[in-house]
């Protein structure tokens, strides 16, 4: 690789900011990978601040056939963090072109640059004085863009399948640049308020793939709303959780909860309110009697779901009422929760409070220390099945049985239904990232993961770089359909292969044999 | 043609019914075209049953060079019927494939093949005795997979931008099958319910476009709500245009309407309920004055709006309060409906209130007899804008100003917000087709709206078969960097370009000199 890359270098330093040495390359690892692990690491970072920069920079990649890795704020924590799929790939960081270049308030939504954050799209909006809402993922550090493009979750109402995306520019593998939807119009006014144009509609073709290097994104805000009312739901038996599930597809069927919620078990809000040796000191799995007492003492209960209305405040109050008869005819459950302006927002106290309200914070992240001081780490491991009881059940009953006994680890989720018929199952497994065997059970037991919730019939929705390629390899409908039409239309669009070769299991040619 | 085609018939005979007997091809033409135009006839009609046919059909096509063109149930009236863009084509009529796979009454879906039409979805509904209600098209004779791929509007909450549609299988253009989302994974159970997979997400690629041959639709479904509120907003004067979309927009976009209105002029609602010459006898365009006393007699208003609430009954009355003091700030407006069970929408008397409703009839289609008898045709020339009052004036301005004086025919308009954000302006070039000059001249016409509407912003969301390369000219930002990318994916999975070339302007290599 180091032949064909360091003539390549030399020009990619001459259009931008460029990275090489050992200890600043280190910051573009994956943060969770055990010290000496270097499966996946760069050669080089360049950090392009406009889009004609980036194109220079494909270029230059075609000319030399080097692979290019981008990312925009880097974080995607869990799934790999900045790093590439190929070991000497440059990464293109967009950490640079952090620019909020429109808020539109009459039609409520905002451009921006793929580096811009959470953080700095709030604060453009609160800047402008907008009485404006921005639906944000868990963590505030992550990109806009790049949250969206590894189809992220986020939670308010445009949280709801793919409601907050409306109009693309990309610049293409061959350098080319691209605007999707109206923007393929020059001047037409419709780019950031509809989500097609006239033809076939690529957006969707831009995330969790390698087709291209997205510039701008158009991002749908909600108007501050009456009233604002995060609410709980707690439940102090586990065996209570299919009827959680089943309630939640009909409120959410129904239109009574348009946002995405969270259900949580107890070790998950152990993880982020405590440590593990508050509770258990052994390796071994934390036994149920020990999470009972966590439940009770952190007063979280087994399951504990996070959620929100965005409300007129008449119909909040009647929606609470629906919402808290429905679900209390579950003997253990209670709901709670308070109404407020959205003015209040910022200063409410607890963190997911905010996250639903749309302020953007780090508390989320503390639950990586779980096994120990600020080095913990974790993977993502997070197939998909239908919003019903019987599912929630077989899921849990897989994910955990698998976690506790081959990987000796706790079973931590959260069930996130991203529209009201099917949920993700975020299973974290947490991992001292300071402990080499540790962590690399963890990595053998999520691929374990992947094998054997395909073969349940249940699909990841994200991968991690470890195991992209595994989890790619289950979607094999007639001789893996889908992945030769990827491969297609890779081939088509970046027949050098300097684009992301290897994300979402999608190889160029000539390199199909790294699968 | 003749020559490659003959052999190929000969094949096609063998592996499904095919036609191709003059007589029983006219029903395969545009319905509205003039009697002798024949530059989109079809030299045959092959009509597949199983997903098997259509990949044999496909292979065939391969082998000989013949261009297929594909269609549910035909309709797609205003936009060239169920004919060809190349003349000569052989139709590939999916009418014989209208089985409904299945309804899931837990997850609110059903799974349809692409020949089930608005009726057929409907009848099997309630013959399984389901609570669940389909958004539908204005006209039940359309098919749900036809209406669907060609971005084609409904109306209920699933109306809204993508909303319905959930999992595809198709046929590539080589003959493969493939399977999208989480279908792509063997015996998973998401497939239906949850919108991606893992990767790229292709769906929306196979809309509008020659991509593939969809032979299988996830269809989501909304259960029952406690009550229907069809609901009508009627102002007196035409300028009251822009603070109607103005009030809209900020109802949309706080969720308080959460489907499809449709904002209809007097002309349009003339046209559904009685005929030209009852209010004039001229050829020139209906005069201001006219308009008005049919805007009184048939009690519409110079601008009627059609929408609905899906609620519990109390919701219902608050959202309708609202709504009416919102309205009702215009002096000239008025708002009015009533509550009705579900049940109750099949005997209600206005075919739109059963139209947003989810019970297809077909009294909407009326309005193309406007000019005379049954022979009625129109084109739709839809361009997208903002949902603003400006806009609203803007497009109405310069589409009034030349269907009117450039083609001396009626402006016929109905503004659909298929999202908060945006309309798309249906435009109803209404003719006699008996009437071969002014037939000739609204098709015209139709093409110097396309020209005049891209200057000033505005590009069609849906193109009829004669001005789609107009049309797709129109996206030209980047030197047609859209159309290239289009091409390169086309050239990738249909090399021979048997499938619907020229469909949305994209043509297969060798056949760009026909754009």
């Amino acid at each position: 690789m180091s032949t064909t890359v360091t003539p390549a270098l030399e020009e990619l330093g001459k259009v931008a900011t460029l990275i090489t040495s050992e200890e600043e390359l280190r910051e573009f690892r994956d943060p969770f990978a055990f010290a000496t692990w270097d499966d996946y690491t760069a050669s080089a970072v360049v950090m392009p601040e406009t889009v004609e920069q980036i194109q220079q920079i494909v270029r230059i990649a075609n000319r030399h056939g080097v692979p290019l890795w981008t990312h925009g704020a880097g974080r995607n924590n869990g799934y790999g963090g900045p790093a590439p799929r190929v070991k000497g790939s440059v990464i293109v960081s967009l950490k640079n072109m952090n620019r909020v270049l429109e808020i539109n308030e009459d039609c409520a939504y905002a451009v921006v640059e793929p580096g811009v954050r959470w953080f700095d799209l709030y604060d453009a909006i609160q800047a402008g004085g907008h009485r404006l809402m921005l639906s944000i993922a868990d963590v505030g550090w992550g990109s806009v863009i790049g949250n969206t493009l590894d189809h992220g979750v986020t939670y308010m109402p445009y949280g709801v399948d793919m409601g907050m995306q409306c109009g693309m520019e990309v610049v293409l593998p061959n350098g080319e640049l691209m605007r999707t939807g109206m923007g393929a119009m020059e001047g037409n006014k419709a780019w950031h308020v509809y989500k097609r144009g006239l033809g076939p509609t690529p957006d969707q073709l831009f995330m969790q793939s390698n087709f291209g290097i997205v510039t701008k994104m158009g991002v749908w805000l909600m108007p501050f709303p009456e009233c604002y009312m995060p609410l709980w739901l707690r439940v102090w038996k586990e065996d209570d959780l299919p009827r959680v599930i089943d309630t939640l597809r009909v409120l959410m069927l129904d239109g009574t909860i348009r946002m995405v919620p969270q259900v949580m078990n107890a070790m998950l809000l152990g993880a982020v309110f405590s440590t593990r040796d508050q509770w258990w000191q052994e390796d071994t799995p934390i036994p149920d009697d020990v999470i009972d007492r966590m439940a009770r003492e952190l007063e979280v209960g087994r399951w504990l779901t996070r959620f929100a209305l965005y409300e007129d405040e008449a119909i909040a109050d009647l929606k609470f009422q629906k919402i808290k008869a429905a679900f209390e005819r579950i003997p253990s459950a209670e709901v709670w929760g308070e109404k407020h302006a959205p003015e209040e927002i910022p200063g409410l106290e607890h963190p997911a409070e905010r996250i639903q309200g749309g302020v953007p914070n780090l508390e989320w992240n503390q639950m990586t220390a779980w096994y120990g001081g600020d080095e913990g780490g974790h993977i993502g491991f997070s197939p998909v099945a239908p919003l019903t009881g019987p599912d929630a059940v077989a899921a849990r009953a897989l994910l955990r049985g698998l976690v506790e006994r081959e990987a000796g680890l706790d079973y931590i989720a959260a069930l996130i239904p991203t529209n009201p018929r099917s949920f993700v199952h975020i299973t974290l497994v947490i991992f001292d990232t300071k402990d080499e065997a540790q962590a690399r059970r963890a990595y053998d037991t999520a691929k374990l993961l992947v094998r054997e919730s395909a073969k349940a019939g249940y699909g990841e929705y994200r991968a991690h770089l470890d195991f992209m390629d595994l989890a790619a390899e289950q979607y094999s409908f007639n001789d893996h359909a889908y992945r030769r039409f990827n491969e297609t239309i890779k081939d088509a669009l970046d027949p050098n292969g300097i684009l992301a070769p290897g994300k979402s299991g999608i190889w160029p040619k000539g390199m199909r044999e790294q699968r």
